[in-house]
């Protein structure tokens, strides 16, 4: 028996919107991805946008609530929502949700921090949400580390989103690669570098981020030096990099919050992690998939969405 | 009377092409600039940018010799001079010029140290011989701070360079500024900024920069935060962004190195460099510039090049 679909859940950031079709018991039983993240939406018609993701679904069942989280509700995306103060959990978020204005769709608001050095995520709180919908056992005191574009360090008490740190170790990475002097190093190998090859740079790279004390700003240089200085294989000189920007994060993060209760989003790039926390001593962190999803859903049935519809489809 | 030319000196960096003509006590009597930095030499010819930037006074002053400094004896460069390994000064380098193919040109080495962190620069080792040539006294021991894409704090000892750190400060705000979240902060204020106030966001970064222990990896995102939080007006989030980096910097170069005994450069970004000194407790700190002409007027002079013109034009 298939279960009946319950929830459409948009995870609709800065790169890509992924849609979810859920079904009533939070499972996902199909998914779309396009590449229309808030910046790349064709024509900046969110609502088109919108439209073609869902449509062939909301057809087939009508009535059918859609909720989205991420950029999408920020000041570029396609309505603002205003961000709730932390601490926050599911319920502070669910009573908050934004309404686009076809009143199709509610958006799940972001967190913000107000002390002395304020902070702000979008998208993050729900994937944390998921992430603790999925493990119950983090809700009662845990920090869970988010990797991407802005990397998040999140505090979670008794099921609410406390406090949180940003670091922009992926757009970092990704700007100095395809903008920077250090993502033109020359290839020095004769042939493809091995795997192995590239994992020894990367641990380079972590490791000269554990001998830095005062951060990464006096060794950025070093991953185009140790190139020209014939002492790293340009091919290598990005893993180097990478391994410098992950290594640095995680140095002040492991100081500021210690270890990890789980790395939460991508596999590969919570690998990447993983294998970095590794080298710092931090060994066995779980990896937690899906959130998204999870946490849309979640948030969803606590705003009384997905029992609305239950109720509609059993009438 | 007016001296006669006796080196045409070019100082060819990745972003521009400086070209002096230098009279025979070494002061500058003419100059000729054009945006033909090594990336954006016309057509990738080097041979006929040199040609077009010099042809006038060598055909008024047959025989001048030309020497250069920066980039363009790069890998990425005209032809590509080996590093000279520090410690290095001015015998080291005039012992060591590169010949362009046409031999109308000689090309200074840049320095290298090959220690357990390698570094390298190309132009700046000119810059500092000019700058001890005019300062003596710094000659003995001294710091000196050159600003800019890739700052470097360099250590002189008996005139020579013995070792140094590079920050790539002004690359990282340009990259951050052209292609990351940061250069995209809204527009917040009425009217334009006053002077005071983008001072003030400067300060700013300067101050919060200095009290993070860790480094600029968990301030960064700051930049943005304080304005979608309503904490720093938009139109100055650059102003501090840049006060972070140039903070982060010099918070760690006086870590390592103490108070610089000067900045040689830019006057506008020394002057940004000196404000922050001050915010950070050390004051005075004197710019020199005009530093590139003249460290080669005195790598020139004693690479024998220019004697050779004042004899011939003796003759």
């Amino acid at each position: 028996v298939s279960p009946s679909p319950s929830l459409i859940a948009l995870d609709w950031g800065t790169t890509a919107l992924r849609a979810s079709l859920l079904a009533d018991d939070g499972l996902v039983v199909d998914t779309r991805t396009e590449p229309w993240g808030i910046m790349h939406v064709p024509h900046g018609d969110f609502a088109a946008a919108f439209e073609r993701v869902t449509a062939e679904w909301r057809r087939q069942w009508p009535g059918l609530a859609v909720v989205a989280a991420g950029m999408v509700g920020s000041a570029n995306g396609w309505i603002e929502v205003p961000y709730r103060a932390a601490p926050a959990g599911v319920d502070e978020l669910a009573s908050a949700l934004g309404i686009a204005p076809d009143a199709a769709l509610r958006i799940v608001p972001g967190i913000a921090t107000l002390g002395e050095q304020p902070d702000v995520m979008r998208g993050e709180e729900t994937q944390i949400v998921g992430a603790l919908a999925r493990n119950p056992r983090l809700a009662t005191r845990s920090v869970l580390v988010l990797p991407g574009t802005h990397s998040k360090w999140a505090r979670v008490s008794e099921g609410r989103i406390t406090d949180f740190s940003t670091y922009m170790t992926g757009e970092l990475f990704a700007v100095l690669r395809d903008h920077s002097i250090l993502g033109r190093a020359p290839a020095t190998s004769a042939g493809e570098l091995s795997r192995a090859a590239l994992d020894d740079a990367f641990a380079r790279g972590v490791r000269a981020a554990q001998r830095s004390p005062r951060g990464v700003a006096p060794l950025l240089f070093s991953a185009r030096a140790l190139v020209v200085t014939d002492r790293l294989a340009g091919d290598a000189s990005l893993q180097y990099l990478s391994g410098l920007l992950i290594g640095d994060e995680l140095r002040c993060g492991l100081i500021d919050d210690g270890p990890p209760a789980a790395l939460v989003g991508d596999a590969a790039l919570c690998d990447r992690y993983r294998a970095a926390l590794a080298l710092l001593g931090v060994h066995d962190v779980p990896v937690i998939e899906g959130a998204a999803p999870a946490g849309l859903w979640t948030i969803a049935r606590r705003a009384g969405l997905v029992a609305a519809v239950g109720q509609a489809s059993s009438a």
